[in-house]
């Protein structure tokens, strides 16, 4: 363990899955096992693991926490079509690896046995074809895309070691026609696909500078901690730093700090900053040539170890105190139990099973009129495609492209940090969810796979999927003879990737009225700072600790085909008015108005979320009009607060995070600008692979296919309500994309979950539209009967 | 029925109430029998009406919907002491009538012999104490403050007929010391709590007059609409207009048009507009003296009925089509149903029954750490008092103040609304809640009061209160060793408006980690215009049929006592910033920072949420501070939308309701300036009983009592998806209040309904915290035994 213990809690996630010598492996496990985590060499018999199991899921020991339906879970059924946007199969992937190490010029190395100097595969992934080559098949009788792998080589073997995006296909694999080339198309930056690499050396010489540099100054970490981050099993600190690392000037610098490792069996060092940091200028492979650049502590500067030696140990030298370890940083149970909490509280059950289809191989779901296919990345997780409703597309895509997590503060660790957590990858940290708390009990759950050495590993139930009951109808009208009222039943699919310390949770919903939404919500640890000298940049939150002030920003890729490909940007503003009227004596009104412009080019396709609410985006098909004229779309609206970046111009990004400056950014769809991020964009800010700011060249946005990039995201200034993790109830940010004219009517008049009580002629007559009775004996209706799942004693 | 064709349904709504020969009749009950609504007069045996009644309940003829605890209801307690803000008792309303009839000077009249020219009682209800009379009975030994009743007199016995707020007391009355005087503190007009009454000929003369002009055309309503408006039992036209009415130079001018009386067995008319309007000069309580000003149609005015007929029967005269009623405008189920529907969905269920307690009397709630009293009042039903966490008191009152819903138009109908809804009051529109529909079926239910006619009734299970468990996770966090993760169970407590047209939910909601919210819905049907010339107004949505635009503000009073009185309000605002610093080598970095200001007085407290949500606005106690230094308080956030006004010194508005042009407003709390708005603003509203202008007036609201005055809203275009009734998926409005370095660390710990799954020696290990568990064989654990609800058979 002391070898993590100087890498960040991303990085240790990073290594965690790069190599295989570290417990998380055990939620890493080979596909297509269907078994718990947890269970991995147990060494228990196939009947108690098989209980066990079943109590985990249950989050019980003992019993089952709530009775639910054998047949509860989502009906099979076979998807139209193939989903092109799945992962590769095992044996592709194999495939693939084993053709890769057939080309010698590449000169891999398998990973477990790879040094700092040797090249590996990194990554092999399903390349998600060009929307271009999809359209016809999924709308039509064209063929499927040709399939590929998208490849990624960790080249180390060089002094220049650099990452290279290539495409290996077509899948099948025929040794007659497999080739392979550089990915280029995708991205701004036009270099082969290549992309340099500032971690090649991360895993040894990086830890040995580190822990040489704790050496260098034990008798000061002795003195002021008592412990010592020298790599050493009985290490008390630990050490890492920015991200990314700072490249001006032809430099490559890092700013390290020191953390309290914690004492518990908590995750919490993230909230354990000591203040010391240190620099050093990293460039090149050749450690001897590295250079350590300073001291910083209390805000004062030292240019070398000596220099702060000598203050440190002099008279006057004013030493802060660290930041412990404790329950006020752990997340279990503390506190007084409030009485009424010992009973169970409420409880969501479906009686009837689930309501909904899918396609487990494909993923591929339908839940009333919705349907839509799962895509899965190593990136950025799961992302839906082709969302239809009553078989009509209204996005071809909507999925995450990137979380940027920027911080801020008057000590060069917080002030440099800029996490862009594509680089760490969301999809190799879908974890499983925990069953009655992640999401309902009886939630359909699906596996994810990723690729982490030569092999493809499976996160079990990873991603759930369920219907819930909104705790308000979804309509509703009251009158002197009758009242009128509809539930508000939904569907959501959920994932939750914790990356390093925080817990992004992705939900998509859709709704009974043709509405839907995305929206994130955040948990976990906060990444904390020193509070010396830290007043402007948070709340000081514990005894030595800043709340470091940070920006959450997501994006979000919308690619709306409403009724065609064809579409446009509405933008109607509600303005007041002074005007007068045919009918007003001559007297000019006060009052307010629509006003309307579309969105011609992407020179006007960057803005924010207007002032007061009052403007209205709209995605419209111009050759689409309703009846009454009106042009059919949906309306684009933020609903859970939404955040784009505060800084500008941010030093530590470059230009990165381009996407991160407005609220919304349409472009025009092209294959060549399929991603607002890079994976890599963190190794070369100031160059790197993918520069959104390219996408804006003045190209028409109307009457195209367009593509809108939303920004959902939270400034988070922590406070002590985030200890020990960031509350879900305030961390929140959702995107709603309701119909704007797009159907005749209310689509969920057509629910039979509703209830009219006519009570006009002084009696009450119920009329219920035949939705489906329960019956009284306790026993689900329906599709199935209500069914416990029995636990057999375990001796 | 045809009298009450030709008032809008606001107008029918209160007459339904002032009167008592109306079928809404049926929802008013005297107090305090706790039968639905709908078992009056039903002529049934007791235990036919009581089965009956369980069904009504439970919204089914045939069984109950889902399992329920018998004991599922909420503990009964003893509120600490008497409810302040309570209604008055029955006999005390008895009393305060009969007393008034004594005064001779009053010439009161008995409401169902008054006339036109009589004076009656309006009001009778509760005087909500001053908080400087109450917080040393809440908070100490203080004596309870004196009782008085709040009266107002409808004085029509008079040219200028006028409402008289007075108060009446002390209560309970003795003869000896009981009086009368006028209520005029709170207001900031000064004359003796008088505001003239445009209203006092309204159900007779001006209905006369209405149907008079309707008659003068029955030509042309027959040839183009095949029916009349002329008062007679088979009209099947309506004729009502704006509110308010037009009130300038010295003029007061009704905009009056037509509409068809649906045909269905819906509440529909306002989507059924027919685009001729007319208007009158109505000065005065004598008819004789009434002018009929001009006919609009199609967007051309006629001076006199000659003209407009001359006209309408010359040639080219251009007709525009009727709005007709059909399913498109009524609620029920419609359009065919998605498969999956037919079976149940899922159901919310509380197996160990509430886990809170009430005082059913003294309307007194507590849920876990969370306490709070109810009052409600006939302008703005129900509001939150005394809202405590532990026992400590963070707000003194969160309540409605008004709800201005303001629409714009190219006609005079549209252009000329402005609904001041306290005018028709949220107390006596507050009905009877559907049961798993509105709230779960489980919920706890209260009853709400009001006055009409010199009596108290009742709408019995008005109020619901639950808890309910979120669709998502209060904390999480996944680790390679463990992951933990909480519930969000929350409570509600829920009452919904129906004010005409429309349905208000009001929610609020206390959470595990001390964060709170108000949250408004709304759902019913549009006002809807008439397409001719509305094309900037809004959307056409139907066959002749526009949704007319308007602006939906909620005012919400917020009265926060964090820690005491003497808070202040600091804006702490998240900045983009260029700064070199000791360790950055001398160059600048562009970065972030926080910038914190306190609001110091009244002349800078109105302004609104700022652009990228970037100012947090934080309720401080400046001589509270945590142990970290920090200033304990509490964040104000909007979460799910808010508005405020579009429209700039509004002609409709005057100065009445100056409370809604900004998203926050700040004053020092004064018992004279209770509340933003006066039930009657309407009737004057360039000379309004409360001018909210008038409260700032450059005190300092630093470290002293302060009042926050926030709007929620919604700007809304009405699209097809409006069609027939607003859906509340997207038609919601929300803030919250979350704590802000008030706790030392986040109270959600304290649950035990939580777990943590620790897998880090490859097995699975659970800790629950001893959380409450189910038992196997679906009883109910805990405090209730599972149990159904058995119905008798019905002969």
């Amino acid at each position: 363990m002391a070898f993590f213990n100087s890498l960040s809690p991303r990085a240790v996630a990073t290594s965690a899955l790069l190599l295989t010598s570290f417990a998380q492996d055990a939620l890493a496990r080979p596909s297509p096992d269907p078994k718990a985590p947890w269970v991995k060499n147990t060494g228990l018999g196939k009947k108690k693991m098989a209980n066990r199991l079943k109590r985990a899921i249950m989050g019980d020991k003992r019993a089952v926490e709530t009775p639910f339906c054998s047949e509860t879970l989502a009906t099979e059924i076979k998807a139209p079509k193939p989903n092109v946007w799945g992962p590769l199969a095992d044996v592709e992937v194999a495939s693939v690896v084993e053709w890769l190490f057939a080309q010698s010029n590449l000169n891999l190395t398998v990973t477990e046995e790879a040094g700092g100097w040797d090249n590996t595969i990194q990554l092999v992934e399903a390349m998600w074809p060009n929307k271009t080559d999809v359209l016809s098949f999924v709308d039509g009788d064209g063929p499927a895309p040709t399939k590929y792998a998208h490849v990624v080589l960790n080249n180390r073997a060089t002094e220049d070691p650099h990452y290279a995006d290539i495409i290996v296909g077509p899948l099948p694999l025929d040794n007659a026609t497999a080739r392979w080339e550089p990915l280029e198309y995708p991205y701004t930056k036009k270099n082969g696909g290549k992309v340099r690499n500032l971690d090649a050396d991360s895993d040894r010489l990086y830890l040995e500078w580190l822990f040489k540099i704790g050496a260098s100054i034990a008798d000061i970490t002795l003195d002021m901690w008592n412990g010592t981050a020298i790599g050493l099993e009985n290490d008390t600190l630990s050490i890492w730093g920015i991200d990314p690392l700072w490249q001006d000037d032809g430099e490559i610098i890092r700013w390290d700090t020191f953390w309290n490792i914690p004492t518990g069996d908590f995750d919490d060092m993230t909230l354990l900053p000591l203040g010391l940091y240190f620099s050093s200028e990293v460039s090149g492979r050749d450690p001897s040539k590295w250079q350590l650049r300073g001291w910083l502590y209390n805000n004062i500067f030292y240019e070398t170890t000596e220099a702060f030696r000598a203050a440190y140990w002099s008279e006057g030298f004013v030493k802060n105190g660290p930041n412990v370890d404790g329950d006020w940083a752990r997340t279990d149970q503390n506190g007084v139990v409030p009485e009424m909490d010992k009973a169970q509280g409420p409880v969501i059950v479906a009686p009837a099973g689930a309501r909904f289809a899918v396609d487990h191989k494909e993923k591929y779901v339908e839940w009333m009129d919705w349907s839509f296919y799962v895509g899965f990345s190593r990136d950025t997780g799961p992302g839906l495609f082709d969302i239809r409703y009553k078989g009509e597309r209204l996005v071809y895509e909507l999925s995450l492209q990137e979380a940027l997590a920027h911080y801020a503060g008057n000590d060069p660790m917080n002030s440099g940090t800029a996490y862009l957590d594509s680089f760490y990858g969301f999809g190799p940290y879908t974890f499983e969810l925990v069953k009655g708390y992640d999401c309902p009990a009886y939630a359909t759950y699906m596996n994810t796979s990723f690729y982490v050495n030569e092999e493809t590993r499976t996160h079990i139930d990873s991603l759930c999927l369920f219907e819930y009951v909104a705790d308000y109808p979804m309509q509703r009208h009251t009158t002197s003879d009758y009242v009128s009222v509809t539930k508000n039943t939904y569907f959501v699919i959920r994932s939750i990737a914790t990356i390093g310390n925080y817990d992004y949770q992705q939900s998509f919903s859709f709704f009974l009225d043709g509405s839907f939404a995305v929206e994130v919500r955040a948990s976990g640890y906060i990444q904390s700072a020193y509070f010396a000298g830290n007043e402007d940049y948070g709340f000081k939150i514990h005894d030595n600790l800043s709340g470091s002030m940070h920006d959450h920003v997501l994006n979000f890729k919308a690619d709306f085909d409403v009724l065609g490909t064809n579409n446009s940007i509405e933008l109607m503003t509600m303005v007041p008015v002074s005007r007068s009227y045919p009918w007003s004596a001559g007297k000019v009104r006060n009052t307010m108005a629509l006003e309307r412009k579309f969105i011609e080019t992407e020179d006007e396709s960057r803005f924010n979320w207007g002032p007061n609410s009052a403007t209205q985006v709209l995605i419209v098909n111009e050759n689409e009009r309703n009846k009454h004229g009106e042009l059919r779309g949906y309306r684009v609206l933020p609903y859970k607060g939404t955040a784009h970046l505060t800084v500008q111009n941010s030093t530590n990004l470059g230009v990165a995070a381009q996407w991160a400056n407005h609220d919304i950014q349409i472009t025009k769809q092209k294959n060549s600008e399929q991603k607002a991020y890079h994976a890599f964009n963190t190794q070369d800010v100031h160059d790197p692979p993918v520069n959104f700011d390219k996408y804006f060249d003045g190209e028409s946005v109307r009457n195209e296919d367009i593509v809108l990039w939303l920004n959902l995201g939270m400034h988070h200034v922590p406070h002590t309500g985030d200890l020990p993790n960031t509350v879900q109830t305030t961390a929140h940010s959702g995107i709603q994309f309701m119909p704007s004219n797009y159907f005749d009517i209310d689509q969920s008049r057509r629910t039979v979950n509703q209830v009219r009580i006519n009570y006009s002629n002084g009696s009450a007559e119920v009329e219920e539209f035949g939705q489906f009775k329960a019956s009284t004996d306790g026993t689900c209706g329906g599709t199935c009967k209500l069914n416990y799942l029995p636990l057999e004693p375990e001796h």
